[in-house]
């Protein structure tokens, strides 16, 4: 009988844990699999011999992975680490696929966004060419929402309800004084505006905010912006505008690192994101009460209001992962189906690593109002169904109670 | 039969809005008061005649009464004023008691915090002189807690637990790559530091950060900041610190416009805030990774995150303040006395205004280690039960449902 390895990469999002709790559960249990391995860092964990038994932790205790399942953060830690092009230097495919051998590891899981997908593109190729019977398979993860081959990625249900519950929080913040106010609120996603198009769901039928939304699939127009904010003043004394982290003007050069938009006193603008900098210009121009807030790794990270239904798909595609690498499946990614919109109903599925890997996957441009760069409602129905439930976490002394993990790596 | 009237003042917290429900509960309940009123924008909104009736919006449906109880920010929106000394100009209080007059108000509750008990001295100051039979009676709230008077201010729990969730997540979300760095967290709290130090109740056995704490009670030294961070770096790969936006130096300057402590290229200190500043030194000094988190309005707007304890305290606090007003006291604030500490017990009780009014309670000298700035395990204790309990909030598609509150105001 075979071991299997698993390990983590990317940035981390509130459910990556359920996955990795989904695969240790299921591998567990399996008559196939012996003993489950968890490389530490990522790939380069399996380099470096840093593996960890993972039965050993979670076998006799498995109340543990039902924890583990609701911690954030990556209980395996990651890395951000490409591996070279195999035709050109082999030594590091040797070595990880020495140390797969010496641990009778027949199955390799690696739970990932896109970067991750291509050391699972190559890892498989690798296995192919050489004959080496390990089956590699690819678990989505990212808050992006930018991966190719799935209907939606495990982690942005949980991050769209984090920005979504926030920016109603702040729309209530806002309007308490009697006096005009811009609020920028600026969200995680560089290329891809998934997550910022999730502050559209603070809609309802008394909350018009976030009032502007700005995504990086739209080039960004400082011109355009401030009649905007003028514009919606004449009707609406604190106006919230949404704003995509990644923003490029008609260039193509982020709205974070433009020095044109700024006179002298305003110009390091290395020393700000881009809700600083449109704060300064907003602040400049309008002369009204401006703030910015960057909702920052929170929306990564905040577990305490991730979803239900986000925390339950994650766990069950890496339940998913094991079933498929057992029956023989390799150089693939699983993934979601969405079968129904209304209710909405999915199912799980794999896909081809090559129809992944290296791609990012945006917006479509159907979903975004061609006038003003909005979203429309499907795009906002689309999310919605994503955000759903509270996670069953239990509270201590009012804190909720999360997994010990740092212990595993050293010095921390 | 005579009327009531509310308002309230100062920034929001998550549960002020609980407070306002308590009062018009049982003001609606008194057989001494006819119809509740409130004035939107605190005391402006009873100079300018902005008044509407609480009782016709709620009477006839008491469950919006609990959704209000959970509903953040400030139901009657907010003022930051200050009344002046009448015996210089008494205009603006012959307003407010003319409009008192007209609308049988005999009984005035006022939430807020220090500056706005100033409000309360004054009004009832005048009334007594005046030998107006108004009582007027503060209700205290605050993210801060640096009232005087009262054990702890409604607001401050539900705000601490929102730092010590956060911060046990971000703790989460800082040690996943193998490489050193420094996370600063900045938390609101200008002067006194209750709530930065709440950063601690993250602290578990396996959880040491915030590795360091700077409370503006204690002068900030940067020499002695980079000098503790290469200390903890030797044994710590991911250090956390946390950072009250007030801590000044020895001389009382703000660290977040200290340019002395930046060269050029860093030196527009009035781009950032204290973490962003601290960001930027600690770069230049350290080389290592280094990341500002600003925890902004969600300090005071997270209802999603609130305490149940202090949820319930709030909403009784304004249960009480009628209770006081119709027994006949005025220029009172209500307060909470800790009558145990473990458990954790509490009574409701009032206190003179003049004890409370333009007063700023800090951190006492000995809840504070000399040696290192950090705080001690009394603080820890006296904080953690005010954090208690999770709110019962009802969800609908995955937010929130607060109470429709900005319809009462012109524009938003």
């Amino acid at each position: 009988m075979s071991n299997c390895l698993i390990a983590q990469s990317g940035g981390p999002t509130s459910v990556i844990n359920a996955s990795l709790s989904g695969v240790i559960d299921s591998a567990i249990e399996s008559p196939n699999i012996h003993t489950v391995y968890g490389a530490i860092n990522g790939i380069q964990g399996v380099l470096n011999h840093n593996i960890i038994n993972l039965t050993s932790i979670f076998a006799p205790s498995k109340s543990k992975l039902e924890v583990l399942k609701t911690t954030p953060s990556m209980f395996l830690g990651s890395c951000r680490y490409k591996l070279p092009d195999f035709t050109e230097d082999e030594t590091e495919y040797k070595l990880i696929f020495d140390i797969f051998e010496r641990k009778k590891i027949e199955y390799f899981f690696y739970i990932g966004g896109n970067d991750s997908m291509d050391t699972v593109l190559k890892l498989s190729k690798y296995a192919k060419i050489k004959n080496k019977n390990v089956k590699i398979i690819g678990i989505p993860k990212t808050i992006d929402n930018d991966l190719f081959g799935t209907d939606h990625t495990p982690g942005f249900g949980s991050a769209a309800k984090f920005v979504a519950t926030t920016m109603l929080e702040i729309s209530y913040d806002t309007y308490i004084y009697d006096i005009p106010s811009v609020t920028i609120v600026e969200i995680m996603g560089r290329n891809a505006g998934w997550l910022t198009a999730s502050a559209a769901l603070a809609r309802n039928e008394y909350n018009s905010s976030p009032d502007l939304i700005y995504l990086p699939e739209v080039p960004f127009s400082i011109y355009d912006f401030l009649s905007n904010l003028k514009r919606i003043q004449k009707t609406k004394k604190n106006i919230i505008v949404a704003v995509s982290e990644g923003i490029k003007d008609k260039d193509g050069n982020y709205i974070s690192a433009s020095e044109n938009a700024l006179d002298d006193s305003f110009g390091h603008a290395k020393l700000s994101g881009t809700g600083k900098t449109l704060e300064h210009i907003v602040s400049k121009s309008l002369g009204c009460k401006v703030r910015s807030i960057e909702l920052n790794v929170l929306q990564r990270s905040a577990m305490h209001s991730a979803s239900l239904q986000d925390i339950n798909e994650a766990c069950e595609v890496g339940n998913k992962a094991v079933e498929y690498a057992v029956d023989g499946y390799t150089g693939q990614m699983v993934s979601i189906i969405r079968t129904s919109h209304n209710p909405y109903k999915y199912q799980i599925d794999c896909v081809d690593i090559e129809k992944v890997a290296n791609k990012e996957k945006l917006i479509p441009t159907e979903w975004i109002h061609a006038e003003n760069g909005d979203i429309t409602n499907e795009l906002i129905e689309y999310i919605s169904p994503l955000t759903f439930g509270q996670p069953n976490i239990q509270y201590k002394n009012g804190l909720p109670v999360y997994l010990d993990i740092r212990h595993l790596i050293s010095n921390n």
